[in-house]
Order: C-alpha cells, then sequence, then structure tokens
C-alpha cells in the first residue's frame, strides 16, 4: 500500500520527479540525486516496505532481479566502468535515510579513490562463539 | 560446477574451516575472518559463478532470501545491533577479491565510526541525458 508521505512512493506514482532509468511491474531504478559516481542508481520496489527485514521475500527477489538488469545495463553505458558495488543501508545507524526500501548501485573507475571499510581481528575461539550465537537465532 | 581452484567452493565442499552461521540448499553463510564489525557475514551461492552478471537469476533469489533470515539472526543474536548494511563488490574495481559471488553483511553500531561515500551533484541537464544511456541499455 502507498504511503503519502513516503518520497519514494510519490516517486512511484509520479508525483515526484526522478531520473529513471529502469521500471517494471514491481521495481523503479532512478539516478540518485547525490551520485558517489555518476550512473549511481537506486533500485526500489514499488511496494512499500521500511526495509529489508519487512519485505516479503517476492519483493526482495523481484528487486534483485531488477538490479543485475540495471547494473548490466549501467556498465554496458559507460566504457569506463566494468565493476560496481551494490550498497544497502538497513536502518537509521547503517545510513538509511528514505525509510523505504532501497539499495544503490554504485559503478566504479580504478582512480575513483573510494575505500572499503577496515577489517579486523577476532581473539582466540571468539569467532566460533560468535557465529554459534548467530546460528543459533535462524528461523 | 564446483571449481577446485575456488577458496569459497572449497569451503562449500567441507575441504577448507570456516565460521558457518546458515546453509540451505543453495546457500552458506560464514563469518567474514577480517570482519569489520563482530558477526559480519558472507553470504555465498553453493553454485559457482563469478560475479552478480554471471549468475542466474534463481541463485540470486536464493541468495537475496537467506540474506533476509542471516541478517535478522545477526540483529537478534547481539543486543547492540538494529542496523546493518549490505554489500557486494562486483569486479576486480569494486573491490571483489575472492572470484565467486558473495556479498556481506555488516551490523553496525551509532558508535562504529564507519562513514559512507560522498555523493556530487550533477551538472544541468547530466542526469537526464545519464539516465537515457543507462535506460537504452535494458535488455
Amino acid at each position: 500500500m502507498p504511503n503519502g508521505d513516503c518520497l519514494f512512493c510519490q516517486i512511484i506514482a509520479g508525483e515526484v520527479p526522478a531520473n529513471k532509468v529502469y521500471e517494471d511491474e514491481n521495481v523503479i531504478g532512478i539516478l540518485d540525486v547525490h551520485p558517489v559516481n555518476p550512473g549511481h542508481t537506486l533500485v526500489i520496489p514499488k511496494k512499500h516496505s521500511r526495509d529489508m527485514l519487512e519485505a516479503d521475500d517476492a519483493t526482495l527477489q523481484a528487486m534483485i532481479v531488477a538490479t543485475k538488469k540495471i547494473a548490466q545495463a549501467i556498465i554496458a553505458a559507460f566504457e569506463e566502468y566494468d565493476s560496481f558495488n551494490l550498497e544497502l543501508n538497513n536502518g537509521r545507524i547503517a545510513g538509511q535515510i528514505v525509510p523505504h526500501l532501497h539499495w544503490h548501485i554504485v559503478p566504479r573507475t580504478p582512480d575513483d579513490g573510494l575505500e572499503h571499510w577496515p577489517g579486523k581481528s577476532y581473539k582466540a575461539s571468539e569467532a566460533e562463539e560468535i557465529a554459534a550465537k548467530i546460528s543459533a537465532q535462524i528461523k
């Protein structure tokens, strides 16, 4: 059900303009207005859910299949791109700003200077304990 | 078809150890050995493909449904987490190291200090031109 206060629901309904690169029955793709690199695209399911945890499986499946098509098109459209990052910010603390599920396709160049977050190390047996803690919560 | 030289195919076959948090018919989830935050998990389809563009739709659909389950379990397992990032590095230039499709679930805390890549702005009419260029390549 569309949410009248939701920016992405308004874009999907055509009430707010956006640079659309893709549309099917379940999903739209629009350019991010503040691109990390040119062609940076948001993939947005038409069905409103706050985030991935609230979305149903069919919505997520439609979203990932559309994402593959859009990523292929971005790479085909620009000679300088052959790689991309897909990024979901799920929840405010993870950087989610618009509370309507969406993720980002960010095409990359060798010299764009973007860095990934550094990894740390687990202490002895810590990883085993954490894996057991997570797997005990799988539903 | 498993690829004997592939680290993730070896983990899936049980030939190389890993801290498994999830397994179903199509997908495994293992802890990243260099976690950005504790519980950082890799979601890996059992069927070998180099990346998202090479993977079939059924593989991607199984992967995203498993990802939701694993992300829910990570959040349920740790009191300090309610948000996460999902990140795919597709291609070497995007930071892909192991050439077997996988993405990262990175749980987040308010004080972990991780920053997102900065956005830029398009010049007048540039966004419209780029959107048209991409949408012309949708297959």
